[in-house]
């Protein structure tokens, strides 16, 4: 079984797992702060060895530095704690995999990123477009971070995968920029040869899955992807080089059976595995 | 987000939204009374804009008229009560859509639109024939519903999809009819010619949905279509002339990840979308 | 409906259900041990009709025996109490079907049976391998169930279908002994062929299915089947031999929903009509 | 530990259990349908010995004569056939003890009851006084029951005891009659002596229970009784002549700890033995 | 039953009630953003009578407002909205009565409270002293409410009953001040004493009560009072001049069961009679 | 708040926490294994400093082992680790605090203890007597722990505070051997003196609380004791030189609330002051 809290920050990694416990701009329901705990204890039921990619976590690097503590009630101090953390992971030089948390934790994250690699790819997989000018008059909020994103990296830098659920507005922006695509065999590869070898910000709103296999988490949509889908993208990413990523908005608490957590927990694996330069 | 709450039966609408929880009559387990609002407040983390239809809420008359006070207990005033108001609504030149509630309010609402229009068609999707004579001696049950429409508008206009529990009994006598019918394209296109000009009445038992999407319902049954499936058979019916419809037998506290409401409210969402004169 | 409780051990019978409530060895979470009450109720709001086989349970003489009294912390005691059960069903002539419980509960099954019929073939349904030599030093455990099988029938009597999670040990091992198979058409077949007449024991770890499908089960696997693959598999099973099984691992209080119970109960239905000598 | 199925009603016996799975005319929240197949399940974990009473349910002779099947969405069938069920309880000279359901299944059994003892006294422990006129128009309501049963004994016949809720009206009702007591030992003692040698009827609507210790059940009440006042109360009541009693109201699905359905078994157990003639 | 909606802000009335629906700073677990709503669904199944005052909601006068849309992730937007709203209340010389959501709701209360009150005296009911200085880093936190409070109105204009945690150094603070006092008759009796006819604002953390009758809050206490106590303290405060108050801190989602906010809803009650000029 | 991952074995400490999650011979309700980490949760939301003691954990030498690794289906393996790591406490000269788990953990530890201690007293806090000879069939069952601790150290050098349930051989037994005894303040000041200068081992087993304060365990049993109680007793037990002590049979799974875990980490902090040589 594999266990996060094997590792430790002495050693000597290619990638740090940090846990950003925030919730705190989500308008419906709360509890995604639960989220990286909820991947550690389902964790410990998940084996290390994959047999899609065959390929073991026993040879993959990684470290997990744990939750950061995060004020509750200050965005924006939340935001910063973020942004330094993951700017020492760059400086470290070792890969930053963020466990959410809501999906505005990577807001500060591509931000370091973006620094660092100013020629940089984001590819979201999301249920939500997120492109959001403002939410109820908040400009930092989940339901606008993509649109920040997109303001920083430039919309022609983005690629958006599952995204079944947006405002008229957003829908007409997204078009517009040709940030969609899906996750047929043919757009994967077409993606994959635009990325070339740029490096790449990926980051998995988890609830791109359908309710069915994922119904924790605090806004579901009807519509989403099954796990076989998920594998192949994860394999055709495995060509690129991807420089940072996250994994947000699993609410644990949401679904009483666990699934959702050991789902998570598993797609961690798979991402840690595509993502190693061993693997 | 689409909020049914901020419309008001003062301003003219098309479609008049009526809450009918009850439950009755069902054995097994009950809670389909708390459907109606379970789909109010999920409505309130739903889109307007509908990217499968790319058509957007904002642009349709309806109205929500809240929820029947209904008497417990008393099976035949309950009915009444429905068909009363069902009445009101083809007296106000609006259509009908109600929420259930299990599925006997079907019958009430069918008996008052079947009098006004006489060359009805009845289009049923469901997991469970509904097609038993009684049950436990009970003739005005849940699963006795579509008998008691089959007796009143005749079993030669009524299709079924999605059924995949019954009795014997039941399956010889659909069979017999050749009443059910499949999700496949070239069945759907079938039914839609088949229907023609005729007006419609559309009742969906969420059940006809997969317990994977939809476990917020008294008697799930595996084997059930997704919401790919809905949405192909959403756009088919589009060209039909539906002139009332329900959709009924969310329990939504048998789900408390809540995914089960999601997906009820936004059904909702396809079918007034569906429905409108304008969409 | 059908109601396991309705039949009686006095009666004929082909077949006997026995309820072995065991799950001292599970290391996650246990609670199998309320799997077979669990279907029990459940059975109740499932019709004795299939429509998939077009066979009704009413003609199937089937009793059963209720669950054994198990002591809890003496998993050698537990064991032995399974194996003289089977031996009776065995001496009697009749099919044991066992309900789980732990899959644990399949080795004394087994040995029972495999003493009666020495050309025997095990096909098992399942997310996990289970072909662990030990699991924290102990051998008799949920873990190791399939290594004990294979080291008693011989790895070349074995097929293995739905497995997803294992070590790496693990695969090497049933790659080298071919032991798995896919649910694929054309590899149904040529199991069915491989078998051919000889006696088959078939035991179902229900969390073969999705968890979307059957979340209520200790270990959840992301990528299982879904019913109809469950279906096409019953139907390929129909030509074979089959003289026990067993349906394990529901662990129903960890889906609140009731939908894994729902659908365990369905499952033992078809099993109990592909297996009856008339159906 | 105690298990109702135990027993068998070929032996003799002087209480006969019977479950009255009705919830039909509940207008909050519905499940006491589920109550009796609880109390059954819970009885599992209880010790058949009081320490309360120093008595031992081995001595006790009780039958369990299991649920009734009561057509849901029929209130006056479902009555017709608690009351018919008592009535042979009362002709074979056994004790009647319904376990519900809800509070309106009292209303049938005091029928019976009173029929064949006109000079009846009813001792009511309820969170509410059940004594409105009619609820919605329904006059056979649980919220009615109490009303209907004065009307039939006559109000100067009834004691209610742990009282927290009504409409002005039912108070200003209950106290001209003067039917409020409370457990303070001096009124348990009053009441007991105006009892006298009179034959009672006992209806415990179990959410006389402090919600704290009881909140599984459909109509919550706060500042309720707890199990040691229950104590004191079963103990003055073992020196009347109880003719018949029930327990309803238990709605086990909305204590998902389990904790109400084992305070119920255990309340079972010791009104078992208080009823008793031998212990 | 009593339902906040049937009134409306049109009417006259003297008490205003505003749901505050935010939760931003809770640290432990989130979901107080849901009390406002489950106060008023719990409602419906709460008599409008007490008998504990000898009083009827029909005879007082008070409205609801509904809830405040509060923008979750700015703290001080949403602070200054509902001090806003309570400005507006008070001009309309009527009381205002927050639903919350977290404690923190107390704070732009009082401010705008003390504004129009000087001489304003501060009851607090809760089980956490909230005196705080910051609370990692942030001072605007449900941790700090009472500490911003104090320095506001002064310590010596305090009150504080139920508290059963804090740090050592917050009860060095309480006792310095003599803030805290008790639920025995006479320190009621002293404290009714000591307020005189100076204005109150009484706040009511529900998790004053103990987690058996609450338990659904974020950071529940063992140790606290019972609805007798409440109901007593409620009859104490009858005799002062109440200005404002407010009732915080109901996390529905944590009590599955509902008692909860059966509860909440039932205190809220005899709080609208206990203020109202006319009980 | 406290935290007991704060603390690490290699300072020097007083207090050796032990988490032992075994619950191999529960026959009704498994899920006690869940127990040390529910604890060790809910212990962030507790704070460290104590009104009740006027003590602070801040200034408490203890550490925490976290959880022991147990082999599932192997008791007498798991019964001889946690023998063996309560030897190492004791040969390490620190107070061992196992943290089950169900009962049986206790035993173990008192054969270690008692091996050092030959005088040893046995305080036994539970709900349960505990004292059956076997349980079908198994010696080593948690309804025998206490009999088994008997026979080891003595009928006479135990006491049992809090016992409701039990056979009525038990009984007889406990009541032959003046076991028995009540929280009253006499009675606990007679135990003290009782006790004396030896030295003692204190087993809690948590389901000696209410089931209202404590839904969260496997066997609940109304008419506990409340939070003050346990408060009172602590207090006194301040007196003695307790050597080892436990608690066990939290199930936090069976309240999903929560407060159960709360309560048992309030009750932990408790007693580490309590047995503190500093405190």
């Amino acid at each position: 079984m594999f266990d996060f809290t094997d590792r430790d920050l002495k050693e000597e990694h290619d990638i740090r797992i940090i846990g950003a416990p925030f919730d705190g701009t989500v308008s419906f329901r709360p509890g995604a702060r639960f989220g990286p705990a909820a991947i550690r204890d389902a964790s410990d039921g998940v084996e290390t060895y994959s047999p899609y990619l065959d390929a073991d976590l026993e040879t993959v690097h990684y470290a997990d530095a744990g939750d950061l503590e995060l004020p509750m009630g200050n965005t924006e101090a939340v935001l910063a704690i973020i942004r330094e953390t993951v700017d020492e992971c760059l400086n470290d030089d070792v890969i930053p995999f963020l466990l959410g948390g809501e999906h505005l934790v990577t807001l500060p994250a591509v931000e370091a990123v973006f620094e660092k690699y100013p020629e940089l790819v984001v590819v979201q997989l999301d249920a939500h477009a997120d492109q959001r000018d403002d939410y109820l008059g908040i400009e930092l909020s989940h339901a606008c971070v993509m649109r920040r994103v997109s303001e920083l990296v430039g919309d022609e830098n983005i690629r958006q995968l599952g995204i079944r659920s947006g405002t008229q507005r957003e829908y007409e922006l997204m078009k517009g920029f040709g940030t969609l695509t899906t996750f047929r065999d043919d757009d994967l590869d077409e993606m994959v040869a635009w990325i070339g070898d740029r490096p790449v910000y990926l980051t998995i709103d988890l609830d791109v899955f359908d309710p069915a296999c994922f119904p924790g988490t605090g806004t579901p949509e009807p519509g989403g992807i099954d796990w076989w889908t998920f594998n192949r993208f994860i394999k055709a990413m495995m060509e690129c080089d991807i420089v940072a990523l996250d994994a947000v908005e699993l609410a644990p608490q949401l679904d009483t059976s666990g699934c959702s957590s050991v789902l998570a927990a598993k797609a961690v694996r798979e991402m840690l595995l595509a993502v190693s330069p061993i693997a």
